[in-house]
C-alpha cells in the first residue's frame, strides 16, 4: 500500500486518534489545531487506547491552514457548529483528487458542505468510537473505533481504497451507502442526545425508566419513518429494539450534545435534528416528538447564550 | 347571610389564604395543619395581601381530622398526589349536605375523588391566584385570588349559594360547567408546567424563544382538541392566542410543578397529564406532544427518587 498523506481539520478527541493510528501506520499526517497547538508542536500527541497505548513525539502540528501542504485525503473532525469556516479550511488541502472524509454527526452534512466547497469529493464517516481528550495532546481511547464510510461526490472505487488504507491501520471501516449511513446513526443519535440532555440524564436513565424508554421508541419509529421517506432501506422495526437492547448493553454515557450543553459550547441541533426533520418532512413523513425536542434544545441554547450575555 | 362551618383540608398556602379570608368574612373555619400545626395553633394565621395585611390570632387548628366537627363546606387543598387520603380524610368531615369543594389541579380530580367517597357532594374549584407560604402561618397573597367553581356533584343551586358566600367574603367567584372548567385551567397547566419543569425555565422565556413558543402552541393545540373530543366547547384557537398573551404580561413565573420537582416532592403528573390525556384519547383525540411530556416528566421523577434512595 502507497503511503498517502492527509491533512485532519479539527485535532480534538476523534480527529486526533483518527490521525495518530494513521501515522502510526506510516502515512503522513498534518493536523491543523487550535487550542492545542503549542502543546502538541512540542510534546506530539499521546494516545491511551484499550488497545494498546503509545505516542509520537513528532507530529506535522499547524494553527494556519495556509501553511499545510496540499493532501490526498482531508479528514474533517469539526463540530458541525462550525461547518461554516470548511468554505476557508478545505480549498487550500485540496487537489483535483483529494477525498475529505467529514467524520460528523448528524443527516446533511455533506449536502452542505458541497455548497460550500462544491470541488471537493466528498465521502461521509460514521464513526463508532469511545473516546475522549482529558488533557491537551493526550487521547483516551475507551471502546470500539470503527467507522462507516459512505461515497457521497467521492466514487465507490476511491472510498474503497480508502477503506483499505483505514483497516490496514487497525481502524475497521466500512463502506455504506450514504444515506443509510447518516441515518443508521441518526436512529440511536436523534433520541438518546436530545433526551439525555434536556433531562440532564444518562442513557441508561432512558431505556430503564418505562414512560421514557416508550418515548426513545417511539423517536426511533420517526427516525426510521423519515429515513425511509429518504429512500433508506435497511432501517426497519428490527433496527430499534437492536438499538435499544444495544444501548442497554452499555454503560451509562452521556452523549456528546449534553457534553457540548454541560460546558455551554453551541449544541448540533441544526445537523442533529432541523436538517433531518426538514429532509423528511419535504419528503412526506410527520416528525412531531423531533421537532418538539428540537424545540427543546433551542430553549435550552437560547437560556444559555442569555446567560452568558449577562 | 347565614354564617356557615369551613373545614379546610391541607392548609398550605392555598387552604390557608381562603380559609382566612372566610374566617375574617365571620364564618367558622376549622383547619386541618400537618407540618404548621404547632405554630398555628399557638400564634394562628398571618396573610400579607396586596389587597391588605391581616392577622388571625385565633385559629382552630387540628392535627388529626377526628377531632374536626362534621361542617358545610369542606375545602380540600391537598397536592393531587395525595388524593388517596381523601378517602379517610373526608367522611368524618361530612354530613348528608356537606359540600366538597376541591381546589386542586388537572382533570379528573372529581371523577377520582367520588370513587373513594361515593356520597360527597363535589365541586371543582379552580383557583387563580398567585400565593405562597415563606414561613409558618405566614401566607403571602401576591396577585389575583379569584376561583372558578364547577358543580360536580353538588347541585347548581348549592354551588350558587356557596358562589355567594365566596363573593361576599371577597373571593370573586364564577361558576362554570365542570368539564369547561377543569380544561380552561389546563390550557394553561399542560404546557407550561411540564415545559418549565423539564426545561428548568420560566414562563417568560418559553413564550420569548421563537422554538419554545411554537412548542407552546403546539401543545395548547392538543389540549383543545382533547377538551372538544370531551365536550368542551368553550376553548378554541382563540383561547390559545389569549393565553399566550397573558403569560407574555405576566412577570416570570415558576409553575408549582416546577417549585415541586426543585424540593424533590411528588410531581402531579397523575391529575395534570396522565387522566386528561386519557380521558381524551379514549374520546377519539390525539396527544403526542403531551404524553412526550408526560414521559420526560415521568423520567426526572424517577431520577429524583433514584437519588433519594441512594
Amino acid at each position: 500500500m502507497d503511503r498517502k498523506s492527509f491533512a485532519v481539520i479539527g485535532t480534538g478527541a476523534i480527529g486526533g486518534y483518527y490521525g495518530a493510528m494513521l501515522q502510526r501506520a506510516g502515512h503522513e499526517v498534518h493536523y491543523l489545531l487550535r487550542s492545542d497547538y503549542a502543546h502538541v508542536r512540542a510534546n506530539g500527541l499521546h494516545v491511551q487506547s484499550f488497545k494498546g497505548d503509545f505516542d509520537l513525539p513528532n507530529v506535522k502540528a499547524y494553527d494556519d491552514v495556509a501553511q499545510m501542504p496540499k493532501v490526498d485525503v482531508v479528514i474533517v473532525a469539526l463540530k458541525t457548529t462550525q461547518q461554516s469556516l470548511l468554505e476557508h479550511l478545505l480549498p487550500p488541502l485540496l487537489r483535483k483528487d483529494t477525498q475529505v472524509v467529514l467524520i460528523q454527526n448528524g443527516v446533511g452534512v455533506e449536502e452542505a458542505t458541497q455548497a460550500l466547497v462544491p470541488e471537493a469529493r466528498l465521502v461521509g464517516g460514521l464513526a463508532f468510537i469511545c473516546v475522549d481528550k482529558p488533557a491537551e495532546g493526550f487521547i483516551r481511547h475507551q471502546q470500539n473505533g470503527s467507522i462507516n464510510l459512505a461515497p457521497f461526490s467521492s466514487t465507490e472505487a476511491e472510498v474503497a481504497e480508502l477503506a483499505e488504507v483505514f483497516n490496514q491501520a487497525g481502524l475497521p471501516a466500512q463502506i455504506l451507502p450514504h444515506t443509510d449511513a447518516r441515518w443508521r446513526k441518526a436512529l440511536w443519535n436523534m433520541p438518546f442526545n436530545g433526551l439525555c440532555t434536556v433531562l440532564r440524564t444518562t442513557t441508561d436513565r432512558t431505556v430503564k425508566e418505562p414512560h421514557a424508554r416508550a418515548l426513545v421508541e417511539a423517536i426511533m419509529q420517526e427516525v426510521v419513518a423519515g429515513a425511509q421517506a429518504c429512500g433508506v432501506e435497511t432501517l426497519t422495526r428490527d433496527s430499534i429494539a437492536n438499538s435499544i437492547a444495544y444501548t442497554e448493553a452499555m454503560a451509562p454515557y452521556s452523549p456528546s450534545m449534553k457534553l457540548d450543553f454541560e460546558a455551554h459550547r453551541p449544541m448540533e441541533i441544526d445537523f442533529l435534528y432541523h436538517r433531518p426533520i426538514a429532509m423528511a418532512e419535504a419528503r412526506g413523513a410527520k416528525m412531531p416528538l423531533l421537532k418538539m425536542l428540537a424545540a427543546q434544545l433551542e430553549l435550552l441554547e437560547a437560556n444559555i447564550q442569555a446567560q452568558k450575555a449577562e
